[in-house]
């Protein structure tokens, strides 16, 4: 199959973890190498890489450098070391599910070492990375099955290539269902980081997939048009009801498309499924700065204007039509839906 | 009663029409002196005045300006002059209801003048303009009367001050409703010219009015919370069953609202209805360029990235709780209702 993909947020090299800033896109293409788990780490801090799946795999590379280096300047006493290089990573995105379930895999690795722990340590975050290229591939598939007989799709934020392994999530779907015939693409600008004007826009444009940017509040009246059938989102956690917690706007888009018919697909790997969150109520929502709304002026001390700014909301199952993940299709997602498929 | 209300976008003076500059808001506060009809036509034009009834009241003025002028130039044919640069005005924004009905209070005066046209028409600009601000303050108790219980309110683009007479229209019943102790005041940013961000949120804290601006895609989160019981926006044209157009994203949040149990209000002076059209879908929705939402590298020849760009969408009646106009409220608003009140 020929795949219309071309972007990758993250290379591995001789010299360590080459890492695409996406803080800079799409107006500069640039590109830094990072040798150190707290390299890593800042650049997962720092939002060069971002995207709950790519800052897993980037956190299993750090692990990797980090027991190269441990391990050369201590070869006796690795694992401790380790452990506190572990306890950075983990502390720089403190929400991102998968970051913590690649440190999880990395550390059963580490148990079961003995002499250098580097190469087997980089094989698996090498094995970290093809699997989530691999999954969101069979994900695309299974998604774009869903789509049978539709024309037109919208997606929020950024999960494509940007902000995986490769190929994306739900934008994994949306390349699927376009070379399967889906051409009318729309994406929401999402504000207030624009990742769907920033990084879907250009993903799309580099792989030369013809697509069209709405304002977040345009999405009800395209609706209303016809234009879409499907609204397909990725995941930053879903709980183990099925309630999903992703990019603030989602949970409207999800309202908006069940009073319009139009259906609604959430596509993310088992990683970012919390089976220790009961329910989407039980996730606390990340606040952000008042900043990134509003214009500098109304950051005055003698301002009277605020901004309330969470960066993600949750959406109930009872809006969701399917969850879409490697382990294969949940519809109409239940606790028990949920267990008998993903788990 | 005190009203903290202090901006003004149009001023008469000796010299002629001081208008606020709008674009440049919040970072510039700059008035200009036009002193013709075609300078008020290109105030209107480049946006330096917006909003339905401002653009009206400008209008009038812009008439009593090109009447002295004309009736200076030549007192005999003075009528022949005016006619063409009325025409000039009504050209500047086609779309605005106001403007044609403002520049048509102005025609029935000018049939009944005989003399220097200049000083009648002028004192009936100036009356047009007081009667806003009475109407507005007027629609304000009014549309306050209703949220009797209610402790939060969202709007949206700019209603207020800068887009009428004073006071301004759905802004108005938030101002009054904050006199009267509702006082979590939220306002959308209001892509993609964030009128939200920029006036809203310039006016509410010129009279320090507290507010919180959130972004667009954030209402439905926060109709969730709890934290609003009304939406509250005005109209660019109201078909005659009550159907309203407004800045895109309003239908989304008349959607929202429902599905939330929070109720809905349109706030708009009887000069907003268009009685020669039936219902919103007779209203052509304006499409703007594209290169308001798309990042400069999309334009380039070669990008297959595009946008979809409607300035306003339509509000069926059957999701608007009540259109408060300065004749009275109509509740569940339909043609009957609309003809008993508002005609």
């Amino acid at each position: 199959m020929t795949y219309q993909d071309t972007v990758r947020p993250l290379h591995w090299t001789e010299s360590g973890l080459e890492v695409l800033d996406q803080r800079l896109l799409p107006d500069q293409i640039s590109y830094e190498v990072f040798d150190s788990a707290a390299g890593v780490a800042e650049a997962i801090r720092s939002m060069r890489v971002r995207g709950a799946p790519a800052i897993g795999i980037a956190a299993a590379y750090g692990v990797a450098l980090a027991a190269k280096s441990r391990y050369q300047a201590a070869p006796a006493r690795w694992r401790e070391g380790l452990e506190q290089d572990m306890t950075i990573l983990a502390a720089a995105r403190p929400t991102a599910v998968n970051l913590f379930w690649a440190l999880e895999r990395m550390k059963e690795a580490m148990a079961r070492i003995s002499g250098n722990p580097y190469p087997k340590l980089l094989s698996l975050a090498r094995q970290i990375h093809a699997d989530d290229l691999a999954a969101n591939r069979s994900m695309g598939e299974m998604g774009a099955d869903l789509l049978e007989g539709s024309s037109g799709v919208l997606t929020h934020c950024n999960t494509g290539s940007l902000a995986t392994g490769g190929y994306g999530t739900a934008l994994g779907v949306v390349r699927s269902a376009y070379r399967r015939g889906v051409t009318n693409i729309y994406a929401g600008e999402t504000r207030p980081w624009l990742q769907g004007a920033r990084l879907t826009a250009w993903e799309l444009n580099q792989d030369r997939i013809h697509a069209t940017l709405i304002a977040d509040s345009a999405a009800a009246w395209l609706m209303k048009s016809g234009a879409v059938q499907w609204v397909i989102v990725g995941a930053d956690r879903i709980a183990a009801n099925g309630d999903a917690a992703n990019k603030i706007g989602t949970y409207a888009l999800a309202v908006l498309a069940r009073q319009h018919g139009v259906r609604f697909m959430v596509v993310a790997p088992t990683s970012t499924i919390d089976w220790h969150t009961p329910t989407g109520e039980d996730i606390t929502i990340e606040q952000r700065a008042p900043g990134e709304l509003l214009p500098d002026c109304y950051q005055a001390h003698d301002s009277v204007i605020t901004a309330w700014n969470p960066v993600f909301d949750v959406t109930p199952a009872h809006l969701i039509d399917a969850i879409v993940t490697e382990r294969g299709v949940v519809l109409n997602p239940s606790l028990e839906m949920m267990q008998a498929i993903c788990k």
